[in-house]
């Protein structure tokens, strides 16, 4: 669709070996990577206007804010209801106004918010052309950016790619863009493109060639998976080769639900090296000197099929001079902030995950059982991290079935990290349902995890915490836990962190501790010995359970890879093996539907990024 | 990009006046509505030869089966492992061979099935041509058609347009296809379509005109929605006149995790007028005489661009006469099955979801807490009929709260309805942990509907039965019920009806079984009496909420039309009251979340259907 509404320009405004050499101008770019919040107009606005007198301040030519910087992203169907997509629009204008009245109205703005489409704009696809699809009702939602100036909105671009993978469901909610927005500072063209629009070949990328801008700013809301950051950088690089021109690329930061916007912004040029990075999980405003190329035409209002052009006068602008080579000679300067070591880079996703649950829904405090085993240690570490040792709450709930070194790994656990710490026997009231009920095996083992429960949200409601579940993604993926037991929680900061990476992730927080100088959060005991859910006398998760390196690599190929069992064995698993956890982890579907949300951190998460039915009779043979 | 593939004929094959009048012949169509269950890929294909082997003895001409008859549906992310794929290919081609093995051969069997895209077709839209999108692994998944004749697999066709909307993610999952497939059925062509196909304009309705086929055959999975029915007889009928030739629609019955298929299968002629129509939630087979035009050209393996076609020769047909007027004098013969009245149409969806969910996932009985109320004895009047009163256990778990009224109801309930009835007073449970916590207001009132939560459990794990939660849609609306108390479940019949419902169908219930002579199974005091959730003294839910007709007309507006605020206010609601009930439906997203599934009977049910962020501040105001 995006292709045939341009045209390469017959004269060949840009071709790879150019008659006369472009003059450079310097631009001071600055890229906002902030923490918006899901519907909190107001409040992101105010976000903007803040970080936008920072970068006024700082000399900036431009600033930049993430994809739906307005709304927060994903909106999920609030995109369907119109009074929110007015109420954007609304916030927009306003903004631009706000931004003027206090003094900012020279310095062109970047924002990404939710708006509708307006005339020609529609689904392409399978419908017959003008007719829009089942369920979108007319003025359907776009994903858009506009560039805010002396108190206006001057320019507007929609979205062209729209994800409906994984986590994203962006056909389910807009219709994309089929244009380019040109906007031109300081006689520099800036070309403008938003997230999945530079993972998709063709489109705006090879646009912002043909129409031979100076730069091109990418704006996201991009979510983090382990190791995704390298896949993100070196795509960029090799966008902006194919753009022919610099690229900004500025992403969100904070926890949105199941989602953790990692930042991680950065700026390359044309040939694809670094010029800056910002900080991964942190806010930050990006603020560096790009050399760009000065437009061309000396009319850069003609028209162009498929290209909005918009032009902003008197920006400053901080040099100009005519290029030698590409590259050499030309100021630039920017920070590159050094990527996290890989544990450090999931500790700190599940961190920010936590505390904006927690804090962007209000709650006060959180309180979690302490069981003296790993996952509600790390848990706890994570959860004074995020929230500071004074909103954590612990309860030991000990069972009959309980060690002694059990409560003790758990008293150390609350004096080592200072959070509150009471104990609450549930022997009793245990006891009360056996006398009852008369229960025995499983049935008797999941009740104390019920108990425990019970007692958490009684807690909750009667204190006002947030209760966290401690289970983690590998006992999650099999069934091993207790639906209403300790599967009870509002967040579960492990749900995607697979029991081998709760081990490692406990080792480094300790050992960065000790590299600071500071007392090491979790006992050595509950990383050392070995896992047991203490429901029976003597229970060990290996009664159970295979060996969890074993159990973690199998659900990795069938969760993530989606191998099924013939594949499975042909890797070299056991076909019993591999039978088995696969029958357990079907057969876990009903649970995982009613498991709290939890911060996703692995290519493929459990929740909305892997849906499948409960009834299902299929089943995997090897 | 579908209907670049067609161009009319240049001889006009078929145009509104003949100079001469086709041939017509009657066709003996047999449609099979049929329940298969997602992943029994063996259990499905034996339900297609079951149904033929009888089509066959009907002496049928040709035999339809639903979208995605052999994997069931919807299919989810089972679609997007490959070994699911691999595994339905294989048993289209099994189910070819067995076909003829048993004799059935010469019968051409039309069914849906996964399959995979072949080369040429793509997903339209915003990729560069060839490119799939991210997400999409080469050898995409197809929504599929196949003819089966003579033991082979003679026809293939992908559905066009992927509905993604409301409870749908077919752009998640599939490619669409791009072509029309013909078959020459003794002599007469017969156009295939999908589901979503119907609803679109354009696409393969109007190819079908264009291609002069005689008969156009719709295979569906098109959920029940209160009065859906309606639009949908409209839709065929209206489809029929633009495809100018009869049209048949074949729909699954059955109940799959939240959806339930109704079934509802219907035959009209090129005029639309209605030639026989199928049961509601019951399988069947539907035969009957169609006069269909014969085909004009001699050589139906002609190329026509985009058109697929194929001839199945040798199959018997009924007769042939040359048409005096369109209609006038030819022989058709179809049963019209009467419409279900609202009421009895909402019953039998809901007992259809309910039955297909425990059996489907071979649960042997169910257990419900019975507090004397309407929610209850609804629910368990639900589970008698759909599983028998056998399969039914009911629980009084009275507290210190509960009246004695409320006791001799729920003991009137068992009575009349012969389940399974057993007492567990709940005093003393609740008092030990009030004792252990000295709990106070709504912590000490949740912890009621919590112990009696873990007391279902336990029976559920002690004894095999699923749990089922009797909330209805209004509470789950409001968030009046308790996470892990009264919402613990696997399944709640009830989640999708309001409350004022709940009274209607109640009501319905007991006057068709005076109609018939037999006990109403509810008792009239839980029909009257004022709705009380009895978690402490006197304690009405007119205390907490507005009148259930208010809140209802409300909810309905606030979450079926996506109304903001102003709108409702604007509709004539009281505007402190609108924003009361949407600050609590917010507030209660994250109960929604880990609410059990439950069939979905009205347009916008909560679940899939309804996606809305839980970290949200967005807050409508009038």
């Amino acid at each position: 669709m995006f292709r045939a509404g341009f045209r390469v320009p017959p004269d060949g405004r840009r071709d790879e070996h150019p008659a006369t050499l472009p003059v450079m101008s310097i631009l001071r770019l600055a890229l906002a990577q902030v923490n918006p919040t899901v519907g909190d107009l107001e409040g992101n606005a105010e976000l903007v206007l803040t970080r936008s007198a920072e970068a006024q301040t700082a000399g900036a030519g431009l600033v930049a804010f993430p994809e739906m910087m307005l709304t927060g992203y994903p909106v999920e169907d609030l995109a369907l209801r119109r009074s929110f997509v007015d109420a954007s629009r609304r916030a927009l204008v306003k903004l631009a106004t706000e931004l003027a009245r206090r003094g900012l109205g020279e310095l062109p703005v970047l924002v990404g918010y939710l708006d509708r489409a307006q005339h020609g704009a529609h689904r392409p696809g399978p419908s017959s052309p003008g007719l829009p699809d089942v369920g979108v009702p007319p003025g359907s939602p776009v994903n858009a950016a506009a560039v805010l100036h002396h108190g206006r909105v001057v320019g507007r671009y929609a979205k062209h790619h729209l994800p409906n993978y994984g986590v994203f469901d962006e056909f389910r909610y807009f219709v994309p863009g089929d244009r380019l927005l040109v906007t031109r500072i300081a006689g520099v063209d800036v070309a403008v493109a938003i997230c999945e629009d530079l993972w998709q070949d063709g489109g705006p990328v090879a646009a912002t060639r043909l129409a031979g801008a100076g730069l091109l700013v990418v704006i996201n809301a991009s979510p983090y998976e382990r190791s995704k950051h390298d896949v993100r950088g070196e795509l960029v690089r090799h966008r902006a080769r194919q753009a022919g021109c610099p690229l900004a690329y500025v992403n969100l930061v904070g926890g949105q639900d199941e989602l953790v916007f990692d930042g991680d912004s950065l700026v390359v040029d044309a040939d694809g090296q670094l010029l800056g990075r910002g900080p991964q999980f942190d806010e930050a405003l990006l603020v560096l000197d790009v050399s760009v190329a000065q437009a061309r035409d000396a009319d850069p209002t003609e028209l162009v099929p498929g290209v909005d052009r918009v032009v902003v006068a008197g920006t400053r602008q901080v040099g100009t001079r005519q290029a030698g080579t590409r590259q050499a000679g030309t100021r630039q300067a920017g920070t590159v902030v050094a990527r996290l070591e890989e544990a450090a880079e999931v500790y700190a996703a599940v961190v920010t995950g936590l505390r904006d649950y927690v804090d962007k829904n209000r709650f006060p405090s959180v309180v979690l059982g302490l069981s003296g085993g790993i996952d509600s240690a790390l848990t706890a570490a994570l959860a004074v991290d995020a929230l500071g040792a004074d909103r954590v709450h612990g309860v030991s709930l000990p069972s009959r079935y309980s060690s002694s070194g059990s409560l003790a790994d758990a008293a150390e656990l609350a004096q080592r990290t200072g959070l509150h710490h009471r104990t609450v026997p549930i022997t009793d009231l245990v006891a009360a349902f056996d006398d009852a009920l008369g229960l025995t095996g499983l049935a008797a083992e999941n009740l104390q995890a019920r108990v425990r429960g019970v007692v958490l949200m009684a807690l909750s409601n009667a204190e006002g915490h947030l209760v966290l579940a401690t289970g983690n993604k590998s006992e999650l993926g099999v069934g091993y836990s207790t639906i209403y037991g300790d599967a009870v929680g509002g967040f579960a900061p492990l749900k995607d962190v697979p029991k081998t990476l709760v081990w490692q992730l406990s080792r480094w927080r300790n050992a960065r501790a000790e590299a600071q100088g500071e007392t090491p959060p979790i006992p050595e005991a509950s990383i050392t010995k070995p896992p047991s859910a203490e429901l029976r006398p003597g229970q060990l998760d290996t009664d159970s359970l295979p060996d969890y390196a074993m159990l973690d690599a199998i659900l990795e190929e069938y969760v993530a890879a989606d191998l099924g069992a013939t594949d499975l064995v042909t890797a070299g698993f056991d076909a019993r093996l591999v039978q088995r956890i696969i029958a357990l982890t079907d057969a876990a579907e009903y649970k995982r539907r009613q498991y709290p949300p939890g911060p996703k951190i692995s290519y493929k998460a459990f929740g909305r990024d892997r849906r499948l039915p409960i009834t299902n009779r299929w089943r995997e043979r090897s």
